[in-house]
């Protein structure tokens, strides 16, 4: 029964998920590592317990949908606008470096300009979530330098949807047009002006319909509602879903329900979440990672992953406050987390990056997500003892 | 593109449903009815405007699994125990003689022996969430009277679970056989004793091992797990999916981490549940209600919903203690909800109830749900100003 087949398949994905982010958190990691790692070893690469069937992947896309709606819902405006330039030019930086030196790296290793462009594009993101995560586990969510981390991903997170967005379409249009990018660029700016200008104009008319409703769960559900309609929106005209449920988490974290939604959106979040990151675990492709194979990518995902951490310790050089440490920025920049997956994901999709690089890129997010919050822990030693 | 579908699918189910559920809300009735009402008026039968294709199907079997864990959480043995002999005479009542009369009158219309039996076992069924719900609204949730009928729904809750077991397993062997009844009422009672077994003296060891993880949301999904996992066994031993889910329920109600699942369990049960009733409500065949129509099945639905009611309400007649009100008991009882349309469901599920005589009892267990509420209001109606 295929019912049956989703229910077991379902157990096995949210108990592996589980048991490893515990393991991850226990040996002082990111959650996020360990469900990667579950999927890694339940998917048909090890020990081939799961298959992704059209509704495990549907549970997945909806989670990362869940996701980047939650991080909209995080990001704040006002925040960001108070972090001020500094961190607007740790962003940039964090964008423009790693996005050229991967291009760089893959150019000059010989791959295809659109190839180059996805990697390049990966190395760009950066993971909100597990910046603020490891920020707020070691207690230092309001240092000076964790506010302009806080911030350059915040922006780091809408410069790398944009540029999603562009790497997407003009992977679905199938060459570099100049004036392709620009019109997506257009769309894609016009798409979160639009959302901005809700976000700072027509929320609290949106929040007051909302408010009306009195039935149970009418908060979350309506609200989730407006997650999706942003997200087939943004699909219909050409972006990818999940900035639809980025820029409608924007609109609505401008206004009061923000807290009531992200606390009722937590419980949801936890469940879907995990089996997207599980799901991409499961597509990791290790024989590709045998150095001694044919057409081996090891020493390329080795190559990426050293780009993609100095380079956005070149960012936190940006910093120019002198009151701001550079290296707890540098090295907050480097997780790649869920955003580099999506990239690394709508890569695959494109069916531009093939999957043996998709594993490479993988294990660069891989690398980064592991490699960052020891770091940050180390840097913020001293002060573990006086944390809140 | 198939997940593009999905969504648009998702935000007219779930937007259809909160719409009419509001609307239900408002005018005084149950949420649970405009779900079902939603789903009419978007299904095939109406407007047409979502198919309910293989990942909303799968949606909503979660969703229900979801429903009866929390209906299973809900359930309180030590209440049960204490609400005493009167609840459980009622329960008996209220299961004994719907069943009776629904078969009779089926049998006596000609239906075959199955058809009856599935009828009147859909009769069997009380709404614990409906019952709850209106008079926790009423505020008459500690009432003599309401702590019966709680009582006497919980057991009924077990009792219907039974007899749907009962049924189902006759239906897949394909023929009422008394041995066949027995050992799936062996299994039954086994597994639900194994399950209040643990309940009472292994749900601590469990409690532990859950309590030891410390990861974002591990004890929702780590209970979540439990109650898939026990539906996966249900489903594997013979019994239904959703028995699986009541007994994991019931099993951490004793537990001191009730409160907490149940908190966190809510938000995915109010995004998840409505998928459901929604899905239910789609598969109305309103042509089968039409009075002028050849195999019109209005007739008996009406004598359907007479009967249901008037069974229920002697059901209240056991009340033998004289400071409880009879009355609100049998009217405690009526609402079949979701109980209901799942019997019904499993019916047309074992291709045993034909569509015409389904959308007939979908029209009962609707007719029940909306008059009990306003039943309710009227027989408490002196002491609505008082309440807490």
């Amino acid at each position: 029964m295929q019912f049956h087949e989703l229910l077991v398949g379902l157990i096995v994905v949210l108990l592996a998920a589980k048991l490893a982010g515990e393991a991850m958190e226990r040996l002082g990691q990111t959650a996020v590592l360990g469900e990667l790692l579950a999927g890694v070893v339940i998917g048909p690469g090890v020990l081939g317990l799961v298959r992704e069937g059209d509704v495990l992947h549907a549970l997945a896309e909806l989670g990362v949908l869940i996701l980047l709606f939650e991080v909209g819902l995080e990001s704040d405006l006002a925040k960001l606008l108070s972090a001020g330039p500094q961190a607007i030019l740790v962003a940039v930086a964090g964008v423009v470096v790693p996005f050229a030196a991967g291009y760089a790296l893959m150019s000059w290793l010989g791959h295809p300009g659109l190839v180059a462009v996805f990697v390049g594009a990966t190395l760009t993101a950066t993971s909100v979530g597990i910046t603020a995560r490891v920020l707020t586990d070691l207690g230092r969510l309001h240092d000076p330098a964790a506010t302009v981390v806080l911030g350059a991903a915040v922006v780091d997170d809408i410069l790398g949807l944009l540029t999603l967005a562009v790497v997407t379409g003009v992977a679905a249009t199938g060459a570099v047009s100049l004036g392709g990018i620009a019109f997506l660029g257009v769309k894609s700016v016009v798409f979160l002006i639009v959302a901005v200008v809700i976000a700072l104009r027509r929320a609290p008319v949106l929040v007051g319909l909302i408010g009306r409703l009195q039935a149970r769960g009418a908060l979350l559900v309506s609200s989730l509602v407006f997650a999706l309609a942003a997200a087939a929106a943004a699909e219909w005209i050409g972006l990818a879903a999940i900035i639809g449920a980025f820029a409608a988490g924007l609109i609505l974290s401008r206004t009061e329900i923000r807290t009531q939604v992200e606390e009722r959106l937590k419980p949801v979040a936890d469940v879907m979440v995990p089996i997207f990151f599980v799901t991409v675990g499961m597509k990791v492709e290790l024989s590709a990672l045998n150095p001694f194979a044919p057409g081996a990518q090891l020493g390329v995902a080795l190559a990426l992953a050293v780009v993609a951490i100095a380079s956005k310790l070149v960012a936190g050089l940006a910093v120019y406050h002198p009151g701001t440490r550079r290296w707890p920025v540098g090295v907050g920049m480097v997780p790649r987390g869920e955003v580099g997956l999506i990239f690394a994901g709508a890569g695959l999709a494109a069916a531009v990056v093939a999957h043996d690089l998709y594993s490479a890129l993988v294990v660069v997010v891989m690398i980064t997500t592991f490699v960052a919050p020891a770091w940050l822990r180390i840097l913020y030693r001293p002060a573990v003892a006086t944390a809140v």
